[in-house]
C-alpha cells in the first residue's frame, strides 16, 4: 500500500461522461490530493491528509512543490514501428512536389515498407523502443502500435513480433494492431481484393496462432482499399475473432459508415467525413479518433471534432505518429492545436486522450483516477491544470507513474 | 582564433537571396565543415581539414558524433516581458466563449496589463529571463521584445528598463521595441487619437532620452488603432528618429499598406492581407513577418506566406510569443507547421527565421554563416538537415553558440 501526494491539484476525470460535449465546469479538481495504490492499482483518491489518517501504514511517496496530477494518456493510434525516415518526403511535399514526384524520387509509404523489410529485428526493436520511450516521457503509458510496413507474411509477422518483444522491455502497455491492409504492396501480383484474401488466408491465421495481435485495421481510401472489398474483409476478420478499427474518411468520405456497420471499436482520421456520416458515427459505439498530427503534418484540415461531440459522439485524439504524414509525435501539442481550431474544452481534450482513447482500445481499466483502475498517471510541475494545453506541448511532464511506480 | 568542427553538414545560408522564393536545391551544404571564429566573429567557413591546415594555431573546439550546424535563429517579434498568465483565456476561447465573455471574467489583454503593472521590476525581470533562456536553448540568440503591457508612462518605461537590465544578464542579443500603442488602456481618459498623442508627447521622448528602444510599433486594427491616426503617429515617431514596425492586417486588411507607406522595417501578422496588398508589400523593402504561433494559438488561418514569396517579398517568421494569442514559443514547431499549410521549402523557412528575420530588425551582421558575421550558430545532433523541420519542434538543438562560445 502506497500513498502518493500531496498534489496541489488532482484531476481524476472520473465523473465525466463517455460520450458527447463536456463543459470545463464539469471537471472536478481535488486540491491537496493524494492517491493510494495497491499492487499497481488505485485503491482510493482523495484529500492527502485524510488518506494519511485512513491508511496510516501506507508507505508515503512524498510529492514536493506545486504539482498537478492527471490520468496518464492513452495514444490509441500510432505507426511507430518502422525503419527509415521520410524527412525528404516532408521537405518535398512542403516545397510543392506532388505525391507522384515524391514516389518517383524514392519516397512515399513504399519507402517505409522497404526500410522496414530490410531492417533487422534488433534495429527495428531499438527504433521502436526509442519512440516508446519518448511517448512514455510525454505521459502516454498506453500505446497502440500498428503493423503495415511489412505487407507480406514474413515482414508483417516480423513487425508484430518486434512489438511483442518490446512489450517485455518497456513498462508501457503496448496494444498491437495488424494493419497488413495498409495498402497493396507493389510486389503483390494480383488485385487489391486478392491481397485482402491473402491477408485473410495467410497473415491473420498466423497472427492469431502466434497471439501477435487481436486487432485488425484497414485503410479504406480511393488510393488504398475500396469500400465493398473492405467491408467483406472486415466481416471475415471479425468472424475470426479480431477486434476491428478502420482508417476512415481521411481524404474521401464514406468509410466511417463501414466502420460503424461492422461494429468497429474505432473509426480514425475522419477529416473528410460528411455531416450525415458524423451523425451516424456519433450515434454508434464506435469511437471517433481525431488525428491532428496528420493534419499539421500534411497541412490539411482537422477532423470535425466539435461536430462529433455536439452530435453526442465518443471523441478520442491520438498522434498517428508515423514517418510519412505525422512525424511530430507530441500528443499534447497536437491535441491543443486541435482544440484551438475545433473549439474543444479542456475537459473534452483530456477525455479524448485518456478514458475515451482507452475505450477505442477496449480497455476499461484505465484513463481515469478511480478505485480499481491502473495506477498510471502523469505529473506536471505547474500550479494550474490549464497551463498544460495552454503551453501547446512545451510544458512536459515532470514525472510519469506506471502501476503506482515513478518512471526513472 | 578558434576552429569549431567537424560538422557533418554545415549549412551557411550565405548564398540565398534576401527576397522571394527559394528552392531547396539552392541550399549549399558543406560536408565535414568547420568554422573559424575570431573575437566572436566568423573568420572563415569551409572544410574542417582544410581550415585546420590554414589556421594551424587555432584552438580547436572538437565536435563529436554526427552534428549539423546552421546560423542561429532570430525571433523578430515577441511580447515575452509580461506578468500573469492567460491560460484561462485560452481554455475559455477554445470552449467557445466570446472575446467579451473572456474580458468580463477578467481575461484579455487588460489582464496582462494589470499583472505587468503590478509586478515588481525584479519579478518581471526573472520571468523575462526564463523566457529568454527557453528561446536561447531552442536556438534563438537574437530576440526582439516589445513593451505594450504597461500602457502608461511609468509602466511602459518599467518594461523597457527591465528589458535593458535583462540585456546585461543574458548572452542573447535583445532588441527592444516600444509598443505603447498596443491598445488604448481602459484608464486613459481621452480618445485613441489623444492616447497616441500622449505616447508621442510623453512616452517616446522619455524612451529616447533613456535610450530604452529605437523602434516603435503599433497595433492597427478595428479593435485597436485606426488607419489615419496610426499613419500620423508613425510619421511623427519616424520624425523623432525611431525605426518603425507595425502589427498589420491580423483580422482586417489595409494596414500593411500603411507600414509600407511609412517605410516600416516590417509589417507583422498579415493573416488578413488582401491579394493587392500582398503585391504592394512584396514590392517594398518592408519585411513581411508571418506569426504562425498566433494562428495555432487562436485557431485562425495562416499568413499568406506562399503568396508573399511568390510575389518576391521578404518573408520572415517569428513566434509572436505572448500570454494571450501565442503561448507556445517554439519557433521551429511553428515555422514547420506554417510550412505544411503554406507549402514553404526548407530553405524558405530557414531564411525566414535567420537572415530575413535579421533584416526585419535592421541587423546586417547575423543570420548567415560567413566571414565577418556574428558567430552565433545552432547545432543539432542528427544526420540530415531536413530532420529539424520534419520533427516539427521535437528535435531540440544539442548546442547553441553565441559569439563563438558554446552556451552552458
Amino acid at each position: 500500500m502506497k500513498l502518493i501526494g500531496p498534489f496541489s491539484q488532482l484531476i481524476s476525470l472520473d465523473n465525466l461522461p463517455i460520450r458527447g460535449a463536456i463543459a470545463d465546469s464539469q471537471l472536478s479538481i481535488i486540491t491537496d490530493g493524494g492517491i493510494v495504490t495497491n499492487n499497481g492499482v488505485i485503491e482510493k483518491i482523495g484529500n492527502f491528509q485524510t488518506l494519511k489518517h485512513e491508511f496510516p501504514n501506507a508507505e508515503i511517496d512524498w510529492i514536493k512543490d506545486t504539482k498537478i496530477v492527471l490520468p496518464a494518456m492513452v495514444d490509441c493510434h500510432t505507426h511507430i514501428c518502422f525503419g527509415g525516415n521520410r524527412a525528404n518526403d516532408f521537405a518535398m511535399r512542403n516545397a510543392g512536389k506532388t505525391y507522384l514526384e515524391i514516389a518517383t524520387s524514392g519516397g512515399g509509404i513504399w519507402s517505409s515498407v522497404q526500410h522496414t523489410r530490410n531492417a533487422s529485428d534488433e534495429e527495428l526493436l531499438q527504433l521502436l523502443l526509442q519512440r516508446i520511450d519518448k511517448l512514455l516521457h510525454l505521459g502516454c503509458t498506453t500505446i497502440e502500435i500498428k503493423s503495415g510496413y511489412g505487407l507480406n507474411l514474413d515482414s508483417e509477422l516480423k513487425m508484430l513480433r518486434v512489438i511483442q518483444k518490446a512489450k517485455k522491455l518497456t513498462k508501457a502497455t503496448l496494444v498491437p494492431t495488424c494493419l497488413s491492409a495498409h495498402l497493396k504492396p507493389k510486389d503483390f501480383e494480383g488485385s487489391s481484393k486478392e491481397y485482402l484474401q491473402y491477408i485473410l488466408d495467410e497473415i491473420l491465421p498466423a497472427v492469431q496462432s502466434e497471439k501477435l495481435a487481436d486487432r485488425v485495421d484497414i485503410f479504406i481510401e480511393k488510393s488504398a482499399f475500396q469500400p465493398e472489398e473492405s467491408h467483406y474483409f472486415l466481416l471475415k476478420a471479425k468472424e475470426m475473432g479480431f477486434q476491428i478499427t478502420v482508417h476512415a474518411d481521411q481524404f474521401t468520405p464514406g468509410s466511417s459508415r463501414i466502420a460503424v456497420e461492422v461494429g468497429a471499436l474505432s473509426a480514425d482520421h475522419l477529416e473528410a467525413t460528411s455531416n450525415g456520416d458524423i451523425d451516424f458515427l456519433a450515434q454508434s459505439n464506435t469511437v471517433a479518433v481525431a488525428l491532428p498530427g496528420a493534419s499539421i503534418g500534411l497541412g490539411e484540415p482537422f477532423s470535425p471534432a466539435r461536430k462529433i461531440l455536439d452530435a453526442n459522439g465518443i471523441l478520442a485524439i491520438a498522434t498517428d505518429w508515423n514517418p510519412g504524414s505525422a512525424p511530430m509525435g507530441n500528443l499534447i501539442a497536437e491535441a491543443s492545436i486541435l482544440a484551438t481550431y475545433q473549439k474543444l474544452s479542456t475537459a473534452e481534450v483530456w477525455a479524448g486522450i485518456t478514458f475515451r482513447a482507452a475505450k477505442a482500445l477496449n480497455l476499461e481499466d484505465r484513463g481515469v483516477l478511480a478505485k480499481g483502475k491502473k495506477a498510471d498517471f502523469v505529473v506536471y510541475n505547474t500550479d494550474n491544470f490549464q497551463n498544460i494545453l495552454y503551453q501547446q506541448g512545451e510544458l512536459r511532464p515532470s514525472m510519469v507513474y506506471i502501476d503506482g511506480n515513478r518512471l526513472d
